[in-house]
């Protein structure tokens, strides 16, 4: 399968990020992209190629514009401002505040438009979140044109950018625009499967309320691992988007048995509910030795996960999301899509 | 009029303020209150007392039991886990996320119970606000006692922390503790005025549903300053608490002239409802050169203030709470003080 990919990513990488009440050096960081091109070609999965300019209408769709807005132009209003450091949130509207006021200040801005503060705004990450999106599209048109799959490796990730907040690492959802350009393009049902160890909360969000497009998740519980507020067995969608959200929780220590179990239920409801495409939001930190994750699956169970989701047998556009044992995220990304080809 | 004072403000003392996606010195500093103390000393305003133990009884009435365990216990929870830095949260559960799930890792957990992550929790932090709202307790007891007026002098302050959030440099809301003992001990209303230059939506959540306790504040519009997400005109509170919420918000460059105008719109509706006993919530932040404000308040402004809230002739006790332009603060508070014995 081929790779669309951007060298655009290294614009963004910020230099702190919020952890255990110190900066850090980000995670996500640009040198895992760096690890799975090695391994893409030292394996020869197929073609790398740079993707074509972004259309920004299909994420103009789903998302709102004073969050695109905001996102292009959040790094100068802030060092207009004064500000020293990254574009960072000392806060945001919680229980019981006001979610219907935008400020004028960028500082609130920031506030309102942000759901962690561990991801820093830096003067290119718009531009990256656009060439991290241009990759997703180019891998959707390839398999619109008839691919089986193809592989963006995007970055920043997506997953958890909802339609009016970034965090989390992410700025625009990569995987929830490839899906509504499936809608786009005729697929009546289409799926987004989240084998990120994170729960996809802006993924889910994003179609709340939509009945075409199912969310489905294997995560991390949410009462031990980010996002916490979001990831519940309860969390079902409303309206017409009633019924197909569809995630699993998993405890600290979960190995591949349980795991897989869970990755065969969703496909089950997959295969049920009738999706007609699959975007799958493609993590790796559920891996064992994941430094902010806790399940524990080994490499050679990437490549049988990939299996199970090839043998779906579905037109498949894969979104590269987390994954931070850095080195060891090239052998299992390209595992899963190696897995999926061997289907 | 007597201060009570406990030198154990100097227990919390976090070397982080995240502000400007940096860590500065926290403007909220044990030096605050030195100016304090060195201007009630030279203008003799009454004798400086330490309060007696904190008696936890009101503030457990009025507040989460689960938070208060929470600001008890977080430091040596976070230490514990292995965290570096002092407790800072990385979020907080946003707009259409979880309010309804408290996470049991520790990093979720300050998510949780935490509204802003300027706010660090550091090793003696809880016996600093438990000392500050001993300090507003036995303030509370000499007026209730007979006393026209007392003063606590509290560090950390507390008009921002809610029944369950801390943030904005406020862990215990000391005033609405002391609003909450006036009620105990009969007053049949009782109002917290907030002159502070930062809207108090810690004390107006508490007591947001509440007829018996009004809330009034004069504070710069949320739009362009912290809180950012409440303190607009339409907050009027719910159920038996509709009505007595009476708030202002006045734009950035606000002298003496309109805000005056706005206290006395205040002191009418005070009267109007007919409070017995009050509470100021008394930040100092409204002064000119404030570095994290933007009204132009001048000392003699505050002697002023002082008067007018000394002429309503009610049983008063005063709160500190912010004030950041450190060797104004002293001057500015002690001619609150001043004015409201004159009148
Ligand atoms: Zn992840
Ligand atoms: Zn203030």
């Amino acid at each position: 399968m081929r790779t669309f990919f951007s060298e655009d990513h290294r614009l963004h990488f910020p230099q702190a990020e919020l952890s255990g009440g110190e900066f850090v050096t980000p995670y996500e960081r640009p040198s895992r992209v760096e690890y799975i091109l090695g391994q893409l070609k030292e394996r020869r999965l197929g073609e790398i190629v740079a993707p074509g300019p972004v259309d920004m209408g299909p994420a103009e769709r789903l998302l709102d514009a004073g969050f695109l807005r905001f996102l292009e132009t959040a790094y100068d209003e802030w060092k207009a401002a004064g500000q020293g450091g990254e574009v960072i949130a000392a806060g945001m509207p919680t229980r019981r505040q006001r979610h219907d006021r935008i400020p004028r200040n960028i500082d609130g801005k920031v506030e309102y438009y942000c759901h962690a503060s561990e991801t820093a705004i830096t003067g290119g990450t718009w531009r990256a979140a656009q060439s991290s999106l241009a990759s997703a599209q180019a891998a959707q048109r390839e398999v619109a044109g008839g691919a089986r799959g193809a592989f963006a490796l995007c970055r920043p990730p997506g997953h958890h950018a909802t339609s009016d907040q970034y965090g989390g690492y992410c700025f625009i959802n990569n995987a929830a625009v490839v899906a509504e350009m499936f809608r786009m393009g005729g697929a009546r049902r289409v799926t987004v499967l989240d084998v990120d160890f994170h729960h996809g909360n802006g993924t889910q969000d994003i179609f709340w309320r939509r009945g075409d497009v199912m969310f489905a998740s294997i995560h991390g519980d949410p009462l031990d691992a980010y996002p916490y507020f979001a990831g519940y067995a309860d969390e079902i969608g409303e309206g017409e988007g009633k019924g197909p959200t569809s995630t699993c929780r998993l405890p600290p220590g979960t190995g591949y048995g349980p795991w897989a179990e869970a990755l065969d239920g969703l496909i089950a409801r997959i295969r049920d509910w009738g999706a007609e495409a699959l975007v799958v939001s493609l993590g790796v930190d559920a891996y064992k030795d994941d430094p902010i994750s806790f399940f524990k699956l080994d490499s050679p169970d990437f490549l049988d996960c990939g299996r199970r989701i090839g043998r779906m047998g579905l037109p498949t556009v894969f979104c590269m999301e987390g994954g931070y044992a850095i080195e060891q995220v090239g052998v299992n990304t390209v595992n899963v899509l190696e897995g999926f080809e061997d289907a």
